[in-house]
């Protein structure tokens, strides 16, 4: 038994948490939970950072923590929980994998599979920001020689385990020659020690165009953490529905699991949610925490569930989808 | 007769360039040219500018200038001389429309019809880098509401010339809350003076999902100079080509029209680029001009060889295109 955290967040959170927690008993995960409140409830209660101090102790302990969306409230100085936990906890990667499962999930797109693999620390994401004068505010973007060296690293190895063919780096070093030109750079020499894998550099621009017209012709694509954090929500959209994926966040002792998607608070309550995208989440927890054959089987479930048509409102199509179900009908299916 | 400014440039340039004022000519266009020399020859010269000073006199004193795409070499310290022409002369606003010809050109999105304004002169753009430690570099971005206002009341503007219906605009402001956070702010408070036109605010990351995926959804889209700088790629891509959108560069009292793709060094000399985004750049400048009955000649006789199929190497496709040709046959059609 593995013991784990975990947080069912807000707006549908809940319900593509119980669906997840459903599908891994049914599956025979090997786990246990230690559950802690985030999110709204939290911020509300006048903690700006939307988790309790203690909370930090459990989910460090526990090492590992699977994370349903969760809402921060508008204005009032609050910030990013996703942000905070990536930061607090070094997650310095994190993976985005964007498949096509046509013919039974409509896409224009039937030939993709793309893994985004995207630097989860630095960048504008740091959020220094400072108003200069009146008029005038700056946002500081922070690359580091280190956090290159890591995500790439991290990117490569992916590829070789996974036995992709194929990394493709992203920058806008025609502008920021110093620090997107740092993280092409350390991509350049990195590269070198992995001969067997392809590599390629895009410019931003035209590289998210060529991704989003012909997606098949990436495999493994690294980047920086503003320009990640684009391109997933693109790929995984025109893969099918950015409901569909999950995403891991990887550091050196802790790692979250996560949906890419939001808390989506219009849908909550209903019993419409997909909660596939935290499922995949917890299928790459279940690999993170060397529990392969469960992760297997819930994977093909999943398939075969997708496969037969049976398919939330999302992603519902007339002529393709057979069945139209709730979160808990989909879970249990 | 107005008197413009021109640049061949470099790569495909003076193929598309030539084949632009052939068409100008032959349509009636009441225009002289100054030619002025830019790009590789001049950065090659040991100008690291790629542009000679008295140019600028040249390009200022005609006010409007029509430039085709140039070449950058690599690193030792060339600066881009299209953000430069783009800060000298005040251009803060880069005007991309991206529209789909289908069934002409072959698109997944035949129903497209998107605008892209972006600002030109601010954000990571200003290109302020500073390598703080050995380990560590910044780049900043800067935002400034006099910048925000500028191109927000330009969009509204032109959607209210343009009789277009929504305006949408793009940031980040969940994560930059004071620089995006400002152009958020901006935009609301010039929405509310155009009160015949939609307006609507989207995430970055789910925003730019949504317009790769669903492009008919949008209409005029505003947006920072980064953020556009993708959005505008991708949408162009995936109406067609990036090879068939031109982009107008408007300042206070001097424009610059050009083709948003590079200049394709690769394809140079070969007489097989296709010069439309260069002709569309030049229909643009028309319209600024006030020849409005000569950009609308050559915006149909355009859209006629498109139709007859008659297309370059770049949009040709068996069974939708009828005829493949060069750069100067295309012009001649
Ligand atoms: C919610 C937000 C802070 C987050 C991000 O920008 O990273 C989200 O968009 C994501 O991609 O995980
Ligand atoms: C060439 C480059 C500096 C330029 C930019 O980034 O603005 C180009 O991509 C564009 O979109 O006009």
């Amino acid at each position: 038994m593995t013991r784990i955290t975990i947080a069912k967040g807000d707006g549908i959170g809940p319900e593509i948490m119980d669906a997840t927690l459903a599908v891994l008993k049914a599956a025979g995960a090997a786990l246990e939970y230690d559950e802690i409140e985030v999110g709204e409830k939290v911020y509300l209660s006048g903690n700006t950072s939307g988790i309790a101090a203690s909370s930090w102790d459990i989910i460090r302990r526990n090492k590992v923590f699977l994370k349903a969306p969760i809402t921060t409230p508008q204005g009032g100085g609050y910030k990013s929980l996703n942000v905070t936990t990536r930061k607090f906890l070094g997650l310095y990667s994190n993976v985005r994998p964007c498949l096509s499962l046509s013919p039974y999930v409509a896409t224009k797109h039937p030939q993709m599979d793309v893994v985004i693999i995207r630097e989860n620390e630095e960048d504008l994401y740091a959020g220094i920001e400072h108003q200069q004068t009146d008029e005038v505010i700056q946002c500081l973007k922070l690359i580091s020689r280190p956090g290159c060296e890591k995500i790439v690293r991290y990117a490569f190895e992916y590829a070789r385990a996974f036995g992709r063919k194929k990394v493709t780096c992203f920058t806008k070093d025609n502008i920021m020659k110093q620090t997107d030109g740092l993280f092409h750079k350390v991509f350049d020499e990195i590269a070198v020690e992995y001969p067997e894998i392809e590599n390629e550099h895009w410019i931003i621009d035209i590289g998210a165009a060529k991704l989003a017209d012909t997606p098949e012709a990436f495999d493994v694509i690294v980047t920086l953490n503003l320009y990640g954090d684009v391109l997933s929500d693109v790929a995984a959209q025109i893969a099918g529905s950015v409901g569909m994926a999950g995403s891991a966040n990887i550091g050196e002792s802790c790692a979250m699991f996560e949906a890419i998607h939001g808390s989506a608070p219009r849908r909550a309550g209903q019993d419409v949610a997909n909660p596939s995208g935290l499922l995949q989440g917890a299928i790459m927890m279940l690999q993170h925490l060397g529990q392969n054959a469960i992760a297997e089987k819930i994977q093909n479930a999943w398939l075969k569930t997708i496969e037969d048509g049976i398919h939330t409102y999302d992603i519902f199509k007339e002529g393709v989808s057979a069945q139209k179900v709730g979160t808990q009908a989909f879970a249990e299916a």
